[in-house]
C-alpha cells in the first residue's frame, strides 16, 4: 500500500483564492502538513480525523528544519496515506519545494502538483493593474529579497532588475530592499520608478502603498512592520488608484 | 442602477483549477463575456438565463475589435448587469485588460480583478518542477512571443532574457522562437540549455516536450501545431521527467 504527496497552492491568502482542486485535496486527505497558522480557513475543507500537522515556517523566524519536513512526509506517505503539503501562493514561486520533491523520488513516494494562484497576481489585481502591458511592461519578473540566511541573495543580475520596462516583483522584500534599491539605482532604474508596497496580500488587513522606489527604500530602512509584503516597481505600479 | 464588471482569470483551462471566487462570480453574473470556446465546462457554473457572450479571441486569428468588446462590456455594465469578463490564466498576464478597463474608467463603471492561475505555474507544476530554485533559478520571468502584429515585440532585452540562472517563460511563443533563439544564443545563452516546450498546458490532450533551446528552435521551425503553447527554458526545464 503506497501512499502520495500532492504540494498544493493554497493562494495568497484569501480562502476564496483556492482553487477547486486544492480544495478537493484537502476534503481528501489523511494528512495535511501546512505552514502558517493563517491556513485555518483553509484546514476547515479537511475531513474530520484527518492529522493536521503545522511545520511551521515563517519569514523572519530561524529556518526550520527543512530535512524534518521532508522525513515527515515521506514517513505519512509510506502508511500509504493521501498527504497534501499545503503551500502559500503558488508552490513554484520561491517555495523551496525541491527538498521535499527531492525526498518523495528517493523514497519511492508518487507526488502531483497543483498549482495556486500566485501572491504577485493577487496584489496586482488588488492594485488595480495589470502584470504586464504592451510596449511599456513588456516582460514581468519575480525575484527573492530574502536568501536562506535572510540577506539578499548573491548573483542577482541588476541590470535585468533595473529595466525600467519590465514589472519587478520582489518577495519577501522587506530587510533587503534599501539595499537592493541602491543596486538598482546605480544599474540605471530612475529613483522615481512607481513603487507599490503591497502587505498582508488579499487578508481582511490587506495594505496598499503606492510610492517611489527611492523613497520606500528610505521609509523601509526608518522602519517596517513585520507584516509579509511583496514590493512591485516598474511603470505600471503607480496607476490604478 | 450602475452595474459592475469582474475580470475574472479562469485559470489554465482545467475547470478545477479555478478559483472558488471565479466560481462565484460565475454563479452571481448576469452576463459573461468570454474568448475561448474551451471555457465551455467553466459557464457551467452559470444561472439560468445569464448572457453569455463569445467575444472570439484566440492566437493565429486576426485581432478581433477590441473596442467592441469594450464597448458591449460597459453597455451590459449600464443596464445595471453584474458582469464577467472571463480571461484565460491570470488577467494580469498578457491578458490585454488595459482596453477594457480603460473603458470602464471613461464610463463610470466600477470594476474588481479576480486573480487566477496561470498557465505558466500550471506547466511547470506538470513537468514537476518548481519555477525558481535557490542557487540556480533565483529569478522567474515571463515574456509573450507575439505582439499584436504576430511578431516578436520589439524591445525585448535580450541579456535578460538569455541569463542561465533564470528560469524564462515564453507565451504564444510558437511562430517566433526560432528567431528569440538565435537573439538569446547571440546574447550568450548556452544553446544546449534545456527547454520545455508545454502544449495545451492542463488540458486531457496536455503534451510536455523536453529539448534544448536550439533544438526546440528548428522543430518549431519546421512545423508546429496550431495547439495552444507555452516554452519554458532554463536550468529547471529538464527535470522532472
Amino acid at each position: 500500500m503506497s501512499g502520495f504527496v500532492s504540494f498544493v497552492g493554497s493562494g495568497p491568502g484569501d480562502p476564496e483564492l483556492m482553487t477547486l482542486k486544492a480544495v478537493a485535496r484537502l476534503k481528501a486527505a489523511d494528512a495535511v502538513l501546512f505552514d502558517d497558522l493563517s491556513a485555518a480557513a483553509m484546514l476547515g475543507h479537511t475531513a474530520p480525523g484527518a492529522d493536521l500537522v503545522a511545520v511551521g515556517k515563517r519569514a523572519g523566524r530561524p529556518s526550520p528544519k527543512q530535512d524534518h519536513v521532508s522525513r515527515l512526509l515521506v514517513d505519512y506517505a509510506e502508511t500509504g496515506a493521501r498527504v497534501v503539503r499545503l503551500k502559500s501562493g503558488d508552490p513554484g514561486l520561491f517555495g523551496r519545494l525541491e527538498e521535499e520533491i527531492t525526498a518523495c523520488r528517493a523514497a519511492g513516494v508518487g507526488f502531483e502538483i497543483i498549482p495556486g494562484v500566485s501572491s504577485a497576481s493577487a496584489a496586482a489585481a488588488a492594485a488595480g493593474i495589470p502584470l504586464t502591458r504592451r510596449l511599456s511592461a513588456r516582460r514581468v519578473q519575480f525575484v527573492t529579497g530574502h536568501d536562506i540566511r535572510g540577506a539578499l541573495p548573491e548573483g542577482l543580475r541588476m541590470a535585468a532588475l533595473a529595466d525600467p520596462d519590465a514589472t519587478t516583483v520582489v518577495f519577501m522584500p522587506k530587510r533587503t530592499f534599501a539595499e537592493l534599491a541602491r543596486g538598482l539605482i546605480e544599474a540605471g532604474l530612475p529613483p522615481d520608478m512607481p513603487a507599490l508596497l503591497a502587505e498582508n496580500v488579499s487578508h481582511p488587513d490587506q495594505r496598499l502603498t503606492r510610492s517611489t522606489v527611492v523613497q520606500l527604500a528610505a521609509s523601509l530602512e526608518a522602519s517596517a512592520s513585520a507584516a509579509p509584503a511583496l514590493i512591485l516597481y516598474g511603470p505600471l505600479a503607480g496607476e490604478g488608484a
